[in-house]
């Protein structure tokens, strides 16, 4: 007979776009998934075969798992912190995948959660809510890990497993790091998107027009359907280097040589 | 015997992208397509069978033609109008393929051609040159047709037919309104392209993390790869609409209601 693995419990806090897509993805893996969000998500979590289990409360999904995935909007995640880390058994790993990462790894520390480590899949889409999570939404993407100094190496090689499971490919950076870098590629993007169809819209002439868009202009302003109150709160958190970003951006619309396009 | 309509004679000047994918959708459609560009480009469309004959020189090529179009860039179309206009058969229908619309229409007027109707696919990418032309790429798009006061009926039939033959859908617009909304929809997006990912290269920080981003930001600078010169004779021409349009989008990315991403 040859030994299996035991592959760790996983409870995922929030089954929307990413957290049903890693529960779906984590159960296709083997896992034992046990999700906990509102009753009707849970249901509807339930029916797709995307959980083992259901939990009706925090503590229950997080009481049992090796590791917990906090799923929720950053500034949830961060609510919830103190209380996953009352509740999860000792040992467990917590992680989580919100756009933004030197907040709550700040706070981990500070509540001496040496078994968490940040985490942040580059595989976001425009549409949002379970209904729209599928287990490949990782395959092939970035899965950025952001341990801080204190967070325990075994901490780390768990969530990279599982991270790999889903696969997709684990990058590490430190929280800082991460927050820049993803102002430049995920929230200016995001902010242009928005700012592009706003400004085609506002115009009188352009406006009656939209449709005539080719399939650049569409690329370009898919990302304007995103959800807006989970938005506001990702670029509340990351403020500071949101504002570099479009800083940057500005000077690059401005910038006479490289691109040449002065007008 | 079912009478069979006669399918035009068609010359394209400029094989490139659109010029060739024009042609190659007009032999498929059935008609004689008489090509013409440089040597190595007028062979490989020949081998490509993307054109039914190669004309060594502009006048070999438009004087035997029903519908002459132009697909070079801007500048070149507008400097080889009065040429075709003389190489012409009388009757023959002259249109263009450039991105700005105002510049070449006055032209045509001031020529008095008014067999001249002014043309724009909205189906552009990323790729230039003949090796990216395809028989495909305006099956479902856009081909705004800009006549002005002075065209004749029958040349925008003429153009509107062919837009249809190659599977596009025709919309009418004045030259101005043409050159207001695709600053909107497409020059604009263009700038931003470069903008956006010569920020991020600029940024000593995100520059080393480029490959992490996610299809979002693929998606926003793919235009990039475009390309410069042709670009930069499409801004040039429609330079005040260009500058409105940014205005109007720097208005939009400080708007603190609609978005609400003022940060």
């Amino acid at each position: 007979m040859v030994a299996r693995v035991r592959r760790p419990t996983v409870a995922v806090v929030g089954l929307g776009l990413v957290g049903g897509s890693i529960a779906r993805a984590l159960r296709a893996a083997g896992h034992r998934v046990i999700g906990h969000d509102r009753p009707a998500v849970r249901r509807a979590a339930l029916a797709a075969g995307a959980v083992s289990e259901a939990a009706p409360s925090l503590g229950a999904a997080v009481g049992s798992a090796d590791v917990v995935v906090l799923a929720t909007s950053p500034r949830t995640n961060r609510r919830l912190l103190p209380e996953v880390a009352r509740a999860a058994r000792p040992g467990a790993v917590v992680t989580d995948v919100g756009s933004v990462k030197r907040g709550i790894c700040a706070d981990a520390r500070r509540y001496g959660l040496r078994r968490f480590v940040g985490g942040h899949p580059m595989a976001g889409r425009e549409a949002s809510g379970f209904a729209a999570s599928s287990a490949d939404l990782f395959r092939g993407r970035w899965w950025i890990l952001t341990p801080d100094g204190t967070s325990a190496p075994a901490a780390v090689r768990a969530v990279r497993a599982l991270a790999r499971a889903m696969g997709a490919r684990a990058v590490v950076m430190t929280p800082k790091e991460h927050d820049r870098v993803v102002a430049f590629l995920s929230h200016v993007p995001q902010v242009l998107a928005w700012a592009l169809l706003a400004s085609a819209r506002s115009d009188r002439v352009a406006a009656r027009r939209l449709a005539v868009a080719g399939p650049a202009f569409r690329d370009m302003t898919r990302l304007a359907a995103s959800p807006r109150p989970l938005w506001r709160e990702i670029l509340a958190e990351n403020r500071a280097e949101v504002r570099r970003a479009l800083a940057s951006l500005r000077r690059a619309l401005r910038e006479p040589r490289g691109p040449r396009h002065r007008i």
